[in-house]
C-alpha cells in the first residue's frame, strides 16, 4: 500500500497535498460553507505547498477579499471560479466541446469551460442550441464530429444530451441545471431525463455541477 | 342551467346518458376495478340506451367474457380497448399523427390511435423514431407538416415531444409512458420532461394515458 | 429536409429567426436567468430581424430598463409579459375562455390571456369560480358552451379543470398554479389532480405556465 | 389518572380490553401481518372478554378459516371486514352519507359503510357521482342537505370532496383511494387534492382507509 | 336544483354571498396572493352585504392598511386572522380542546382557536404537552374526557395526535405543522405520521391549516 | 496502518476474515441477491476459517437447502436468520429491551432479538404496546427503567420510539417497519417520524433493519 | 405508575422539571419558533428551578439579548448553543470521537461536540477527513480504535460513516448534513446513504442534528 | 448536413442501420416491452444488414426462443445480454476495471463487462470490495492505478465510487444498483450518493444500467 501521510493539517481542514501526485491535479476547494478566514488560510497553504489552486462556487465578494492577500489569484466571474496556476501545463490536443441548451445555462457551462482551461484542455463553446430549434445544432455537425469529448449543459427538460449523443461517436457528459420553474423541481426534471437517455454514450453529473463535468472530460482527454 | 337528470342508476354506477348530447361523445368506461358482473350490466345499459361504447384498459379475458353476451363488441388488443359504434360517425378531414419514440411505447400509442379511429378522426402512425437516431424522424417532415394535431408517445427520457414540437406549426399532445427502468420511476422521468418542454405548443396527459391524448386530439380536430 | 440555417448567432444566444416561418410565431424569450445586457441585445436583434417579440416572466424593473432603449416595447404587468407586435395579425374568430379558480391565480391566468391577445385570439375571462361555490361557475354555462377552447387556471387542489371539462364539448387546457401552502408543495398537488382528471378532454402544462396554455390554445384556435 | 391495567397479554399481542370503556368501542384488529394462529387466538380472547369484534382488511380465505372456529363471525366481503356484535347497540338517529366518485372506489366506501353499520350509525349510499358528470350529484341535493356527516370516497384526482363540501353545512370526511394509474401514484394525487381543499369543512384520512372514515363519522354522529 | 345566483361579481373575485345561508357561515378569505386593493374591495363588499368576515393568513401590515378604512376590523396577531362579526352568534355549549405539542406550534394552534371563537364555539387551550414528557398531558385527563372535539397541533414527528386519541372517546382533528428542520421536510413528516395514526378517531388537515381544523371542529360542535 | 490482507477471495465474494479481530464479530452475510451456490460456498469458507456465521433475510427454503450440507446451521424462522456459533461467547449482563408497537412488527423485532442472542446480549421482549393504548406500555415502567439499551420497532406512524424515550434514561434505537398501507409509503412515514423525534436519545436504522438495531445495541451493551 | 406532576406551567410552555431525575438531564430547549419573550421566561424558570440549561439552534443576536438578563449564560457560536451548568458534573472516562467529512460540516460537528462537553463526556475532534483522500482518515487509526463511541458528520454523499464503521469495534452515530447542492436535496442524499450503510454498527439522526448525536453518544458513554 | 435515410422500416421499429457508421457501433436493442415476434424480426434484419447485434435485458426464455431461429446468437446469462459479432473487432489496449461493492451487484457488473467484451475492450473484474472492509480494495492498488477507466457498481449506500475515485488518476463511471431494501428506495439511495460524490472524476448512469457504463467506458478507451 502506497498511501502516504501527505496532508497538511489546519484543524478545520486537512489539505490533501498528496493529491497532485496521486490523482494528477491538486485538491479542488468547494468554497461554500467555509468562512473567509478559513479560505484565506487554505489558499495560503496552497501557495506555500506549491499546489495548483481551483476554488469553485466562489462568490465575487469573497474573491475580492482574497485578492487583497493573494494578488496572483484570478477569477472567472461567469463560472464563479477562482484560480492560480503555478506551473506550465501541457495543452491537450483533443477537442472538448461545451454545449448549452439555453442562455440561462451559460453560468454552469462556463464553470465547465473554466475548469477545462485551467486543467489544460483545448475547448470550444456552442451556446443556445436547445431542441426547440434543432437546426441551430445541426449546423455544427462538423464540430460535433471532431470533438474528443462533449459536455452538454441543459435545464428544463434536458433533452439536448440525448440528441447530441445520437449524432456522434464521442462520449457525452450531461450536466442538468436548475434552470426552469414549476415541475422542473430545481433541476430534478433535467437530471432524470439525462439518466434515462435512450442514446448510449451519456453519463451524468450532479445538477449545476459544471466543474465535475469539466474535470471528468479532462480525464478522458488526457 | 340546462343540466338534466340524464343518468341511469345501477346502484354501483350512474351511467351518464346525458353525456353524448352534452359533450359530443358517450361516457367512456375505465374497466379497471370493476367486477365482470358490473361491466356486463354497464355494457347492457349502454346498448339499451343506444350509446357509443368505449371500454379502456380492458384485459383480453374480460373482453372474451363480455363478447359472449354482446357479440357486437369488438376489441383492439394492442390498445386494450373494447368498443361498439352504433351510429355512422362523420370522418374528420384533419390528419392526426401518432408518433412513438420506441417499439415498447406502441401499446400506449395504439390506445390513442384506437380512440381516434372510434371517434372518427383520420390518422397516421410513425413508430420508433426516438431521438437516438433523429434522421428517422426528419425523414417524415412532409407528414409532420401536414398534421392538424400530433400525439407523441415516449417513455424513458421523453425528449421526443419537444423535438417534434420544434419542427411544426401544429399542437403537440405528449404522452409519457412507463417504459424504462431505474430512475425512470415508472414514467415520472418522461412526465417531467414533457411538462418542462422548452418548446411552446406542448401539453401533457397522464402517464400511459393514450386514450386521453386521442380523445383530446379528436376534440381539436373537430 | 427543409431545415435552414435560419438563426442569428450572438454567442450567448442563437436567435431562431426561422421560427416565424416554420412554426407560425417568432421565438419567445424566457427572461429569467438572462442578464440585462443579454436581453437588450436579444431585443435589438428581434427588432432588426422584424420579428414578433414576446418576453415571458419579465420583471417590471427589467422592463423599464429595456423600455428606455425600445420605446415601442409594451408590458402586461399582471402577466409579467413584455411584447411588441410589428405586423397586423388576423383576429381568430373562435372564442378562448380563460377561467381562474381563485383571485390568487389571476397572475397566471393573465399570462395566458396576454399571450392569446398578442397572438391574435379572441378571449373572455371568468375569474374566481372555484369549486367551493359551484353556482358561480354554473351561471356561465352559456359562455362555457360557446368557447372553442377553455383554459382553466387553478392552484390548491386544482379540481376546477375536471368540473369544467365535464360540462362542455370543447378541449380544456389545465394550468396548475403554485397558489397554496403546506401539502400543495408549490403546485404539485394541483398538477397531479389535473393529470389524473377523471373527465376526458383535459391536458396539462407546467405549474404556473400560463404562457404555454395560451400558446397552445391559440394553436387549436387557428 | 384513571389508566388501568386493562389489557390481556398474549405475548404477541396485548388486547386492550379497557378500550370499550375508555373509548366507547372495543379495540379494532388490523388483520394484515398477523398469522392465522395469532388471529384465531385474538378472536378467542375477544369472545372470552365479551368485546365487540371488528377485523379490518381481512381476506376471504382467512375469514373462512376463522369461521370454522367461530360460527358467529360474519363477513362483509366488499369491505373485507369480519365482525361480531355481542350487544344491542342503540341506533344513532343522525344520517351519515357515504358517497363514492366511481364504481372502482366502492370497496373502500363499503369499508366505511360496514364500520358505520356495525357501530350503530344510520347511513345511506350514493355511488358513482364523480365530477365528470356533476348533474348526478346535484340530483341528490335533498339527501346532501339532510346528512349529519358526509364521507366522500374518491381516487384519481379526488376532486369530489371539495365539490360536496361546497354545497352543504355538514362536515365532510374525505377518503382518498388508490384507484387510478400513472401519476395517481397509488392514491397520492387524491390525498394531496383533499388536503388542499379550497372548501373549508373537509378533513382527510389515510389512502384507502374507509374504516377510519366510518369510525370518525360515527364519533361525530354520537 | 336550488343553487341560486347568489354571488357578487368584482371581476377579480366573485363573493359567494349565498354561502352564509347554504353553509352556515360566510365565505372565508384566504389573504395570500391578493393585492391590498383587492382585499380592500372585498372587505368593502362584505360589509355592504352584511356578511361575517374572516381573513386568514393576513399579515400585520396589511391588517393595519385595511384597519384605516374599516375601523371595526379586528386582528388576532398570533393566529394572523382579521375578522368582524356583525351579528350575535349563539355560543355552542360543547367544549373544543386545542392542544399543541410544542411552543413553536402555538401560532397554528391560535389560528384554530381564533376561528373557533369567531364562529362561536367554547374552547380551552393546553399548550406544550408533547410526547417527550407525557406526564404533562396525562395531568389533563379530566379536561380531555370532557371535550366534545379535540384539535391536536404538532410538528416534528407529530406523534401527539395518536396518543391523545388513544385516551378519549371524542374525535381528534390533527394539524401537522411545519415546525422542525431536516427530515421534517416542512411538515411532511408530521403529516404522514398523523395520516398513519394507529388509533382510530383521527382525521387530518393540511400542514399549518389551523383555520381548517377550527372550522371543522365547529361543524362537529354544532 | 494495521490493515491486513485478511480476506478470502472466492471471485464472486471476498470474505472479510479479518473482521472478527478488527470489529469484534465476523462478517454478516446479507442473503438476498446471492445464488444458492454462492451462499453454499460462502458458508463453506466460514466453517473452514472458523468464523461466526450470521445470514440475514434468509428465506426458509434456502435455509433448508443449506442445512443439508451444513447440519450445524440453525434458523430463526420469525426473524429469518440462519446462524452457527462456533465459540463460547460471554453473556453480556446489561439488559436490552426489544419493544414492538404491533403484532405485525414482530418479525422485524425478532430479527433484532435473534441478532442480540447470537451476539451474546441478555434481552427481554415487550410486544404490542403501541400508543393507541398507552397504559399497556406504562405497566412495564420497571422493566423500561432497568434496560441498558432499548430497541423500539414500529410501523404505521412510528410514534412509540419518542414516547418510550421520554420515559427513560437509556438510549433508544428506533426501527421503522414497512407495516401499514397507503400513506405509510412502505415505512417512509415511520422513518420520518423517528428521525424527527422531539425526544433526545433516539437514533434510527433503515426500514425493517432489525439486524442493524440488534447489532448496534450489542455494541453499546459491551 | 411513577409519573409525577413535575412540570412548570407558563401557558405557552410546560417546563418538564421532572426530566433531570427521570432522564438524567434537564429538558433541552429548541430555540427556533419561540419569541424572545418566551425564551427569556423559559430561561428564567430554568434558573429558578435549578436546572441545567441547554438552548439549541440559538442565533447569536438572541443570545446577546438573553445575556443581558442572564450574565451566566454562555454561547458556543460555531455550534449555536447557549448553556449554563449549575452543578459539577462527573467527567466520563470513555472517549467520544467527533469526525467531520469536510470543513463545511464543522458547525454541525461542533453542535455535537458542545453537547458532549456540556453533558460531561470526554471528546476529541478529527475534521476534514472525507473519502476523497482516505489516507487522512487512516492516519488516525489509533484514535479510531480507542474511541468508545464515534460520531461521523458528513454532507454531500455521506459515505464516511460506512468507511469509519468498517474500521472499528465501537458504535458509530451518523449525522447527515445539508452541505451540498443540486441532488443533495438539502441532506436527503447523505441521510439515505447513512441509513443504507452496508457496514453494521451505524445508526442515524436527523439532518443537521448534531445535538441529537452528541446527546445519544453521551448516553452510551455513561 | 450529412444525415442520411439510413434506417430500415419494420412499421413497429425503424432499425437505425446508419448507426454503425455514424456512432461506431450498431443500434443496441433494449429487449423489454417488445414481443417475441418483434424481436425475431428485428434480429432477422440485423443479420440481413450485416450489423453487430447486442440485446440487453434479455430474459433466458426469450433468448432460447430466438436461438432456434438464429443459431449464431449467443447469451451472457449473468448479464442477460444476447449478442452476435459479425466482424473482427480490434482489441483496445487500455484496461477497463469493473468493480462491484457486493456479490448481489454482480449481475449489473456483468452487464457492463459483457458489453465491454463484445465491443472489444480489455477488462478485469474485482468483485465484492465494498467499504465495510476497505482493505480488500486497497490490496488491489496496483490494478487500480493501471486502469484507463474504472466502472464501480454498487447498491445500498453506493459509497464505493467516491472511495475508488479518491485513489486514482483515471475517470470513474458509477453504476447505482437496486440492491438493498427499505430506504434504498430501489437504488435511489445509491444514485444520490454517486451524484453527490465529493471526489471529482465521477459520472453516473441510470440505476442498474451496466450496459450504459460499459458502452461509455469503451468510448473513453477508444
Amino acid at each position: 500500500m502506497v498511501l502516504k501521510a501527505g496532508f497538511c493539517d489546519l484543524g478545520f481542514a486537512k489539505l490533501d497535498i498528496d493529491r497532485q501526485g496521486r490523482r494528477g491535479f491538486s485538491e479542488v476547494v468547494y468554497s461554500v460553507g467555509k468562512t473567509r478566514a478559513q479560505l484565506k488560510e487554505i489558499v495560503h497553504q496552497f501557495f506555500k505547498n506549491n499546489q495548483d489552486l481551483l476554488l469553485t462556487k466562489l462568490d465575487k465578494n469573497t474573491f475580492l477579499y482574497l485578492k487583497k492577500s493573494f494578488p496572483k489569484l484570478r477569477y472567472n466571474s461567469l463560472g464563479r471560479i477562482g484560480y492560480v496556476l503555478n506551473k506550465k501545463r501541457p495543452k491537450r490536443k483533443g477537442l472538448v466541446l461545451v454545449i448549452s441548451a439555453g442562455t440561462a445555462d451559460i453560468p454552469v457551462a462556463e464553470e465547465a469551460a473554466a475548469t477545462l482551461e485551467i486543467m489544460g484542455s483545448h475547448l470550444k463553446r456552442i451556446y443556445d442550441v436547445g431542441v426547440a430549434g434543432v437546426h441551430r445544432l445541426l449546423r455544427h455537425m462538423d464540430l460535433l464530429k471532431k470533438a474528443r469529448v462533449i459536455i452538454v449543459v441543459a435545464g428544463m427538460e434536458g433533452a439536448l444530451a440525448s440528441l447530441v449523443s445520437g449524432l456522434v461517436k464521442s462520449p457525452v457528459i450531461a450536466v442538468p441545471t436548475s434552470t426552469g420553474y414549476g415541475a422542473s423541481f430545481n433541476g430534478l426534471s433535467a437530471l432524470l431525463t439525462m439518466l434515462n437517455s435512450c442514446s448510449p454514450g451519456v453519463t451524468v453529473v450532479n445538477i449545476d455541477n459544471g466543474f465535475g463535468a469539466g474535470y471528468f472530460a479532462h480525464l478522458i482527454n488526457k
